[in-house]
């Protein structure tokens, strides 16, 4: 029997913004199940901005590019209907890196087994995946925060950026958070921002930066970079912590290419910049990290901020809208 | 009885780079020396790149501007001539930053006792002092280098840069320094760098710095920031260590600009970039740094690298030149 598997590809690279007819859906025939594999069918999907690097031909990132016509992958959680490996069973909840596609499949040791009964699968794609531990890391393990201190975060509306607002504050900190809009600004009041700065209103973003938080800020929790980084070095206070897991505001740009007024802060502040992967290098601390996080969740001091689209044939403009700022929290899809 | 000083002072504020007609010397007339307080007959001066973020209105640094018409000062080694404080006597050796002028007069406080007999007095403003410490407490405190990793220093020619590389060679790493024109190149290869750039000469930094270091860098000394900055990051190695200590590319401009095309790499290579001021959080370590630092001297290990010239004088055209590059090592200037 062959086994099919249907997967969204990369049918051309985008210059700029990534569109939905960047993409097709293949359908693809799956070798036979090799000893040690297994076979997954996905339950959740997930889309992040990390994608638009793979997207060029040649990547500045960590991981190499998307082969056209290939599926592109990323995080997934699904369900083992076929195992050939000791580890997995029939029925084992998973997550792994077969995404985009309703299938999955590849040696045992890509997919990590889910605790069932156990939290919501989705969650690990969420506060207990990579995107919280993104949060966490950035500003536990990177920001150090001292109680008082003021944090502020870019892209506040975002997956990993109203993470850190609500462990921030659950952390007791002053917590400033950026986003587009007016809308998004009540958002990240809600999930208990002391102040939103609308990034899309006229004036700059220093001037934003410098009304919200008048002594400075001692913590940068950042995946944007670009005119927030700028503004963020403007506004640190001595010894500050900046901690950066993505750049958004470059991923689209034929060759990065950022004006920084700034940088000599860096010294006069004594700053420390740190770039960070968490799932490069901070591995050992996930499962502290997601009893952590789960018991806020229990306790009520953390509410997830996701936006749900239903179907495998929602992943383009899910990308599409990703990238023009169309999510509040992290893209679920659910299949 | 008036004594008098003669100092030199600002008369006008550089737009860009500051000329020696920027400056003038004036005598002032010292009140008598109050309870507590000491006089110094300076032996030696120094000019350093700080001096000029000072000169503008608005400094972008932690010291303020200086006055129009008021004395300067700067770091200087002087021998006490007169003192009310029991602290010191008439004929020590002290440092401190009454410079730029030939007397020296504040509260005892403001003045470091220097042994006698010990090091000739001078190398406490270049290698047992705010220079040595600089590149020592970047390299080995915030770079904390392992053998055989690569070091890539800016400014190698400057005070900071020619002793980074001596260090850098003492601590067993492969060194490469950058300076301007080939006289430069052939000084770096002199003081043990494995490799020099000629920053000046036609071709991008980046590729000049992928020909030095094709498998990276990890370890960078700044103090120069703007293009060499942003080459540094092109080529740092996964969890590279970026100590700042200055950016004199952007002291001369009206307003810092830098265009930067390689600030993802922070992300994706997990590098540190840490700024710091070795006399502001680290005077600590100052006494275990010169024991180190002496004995290195003492061992022929380390040569401190320095230009002298003679005479009240002759400082505003070292200022002048110190910009121009016209220096090689540390601007000493003898009384």
């Amino acid at each position: 029997m062959v086994m099919k598997t249907r997967a969204w590809t990369l049918s051309a690279r985008p210059e700029r913004l990534p569109l939905r007819d960047h993409f097709a859906l293949h359908e693809f025939a799956d070798p036979p199940l090799d000893e040690g594999a297994v076979r997954v069918r996905n339950l959740w999907l997930t889309v992040g901005p990390a994608m638009r690097v793979r997207m060029s031909a040649e990547t500045r990132g960590y991981l190499p590019p998307y082969d056209l016509g290939m599926p592109m992958g990323g995080w997934a959680i699904g369900e083992v209907v076929a195992s050939n490996a000791a580890t997995l069973s029939q029925g084992d909840l998973v997550i792994h890196q077969y995404g985009l596609r309703d299938f999955g499949q590849g040696p045992a040791s890509a997919f990590e087994k889910l605790p069932r009964p156990g939290p919501a699968p989705e969650h690990y794609l969420n506060a207990l995946g990579s995107t919280g531990y993104t949060a966490y890391v950035g500003l536990v393990e990177i920001g150090k925060p001292q109680p008082g201190e003021t944090l502020f975060v870019s892209g506040g509306a975002g997956a990993v950026g109203s993470t850190a607002i609500q462990i921030g504050k659950a952390l007791g900190l002053r917590v400033i958070g950026s986003a587009g809009g007016a809308a998004k600004g009540r958002l990240l009041r809600e999930l208990g921002a002391d102040a939103a700065i609308d990034y899309k209103s006229s004036g700059s973003l220093v001037d934003k930066l410098a009304a919200a938080a008048p002594e400075g800020i001692d913590i940068y929790i950042d995946n944007v970079g670009g005119a927030h980084l700028d503004a963020a070095l403007a506004l640190a206070r001595p010894h500050a912590r900046f901690a950066l897991s993505g750049m958004i505001s470059s991923y689209s740009q034929e060759r990065a290419s950022d004006t920084m007024h700034n940088l000599n802060r860096i010294v006069t502040q004594r700053i420390r910049v740190q770039g960070y992967l968490p799932f490069t290098d901070h591995l050992d601390g996930l499962g502290h990290f997601r009893d952590q996080m789960w018991s806020w969740i229990e306790a009520g001091t953390f509410t997830p901020l996701q936006t749900v689209r239903d179907g495998l044939d929602c992943v383009p403009q899910a990308i599409e809208d990703l990238f023009a700022g169309g999510f509040t929290g992290k893209p679920l899809i659910r299949l």
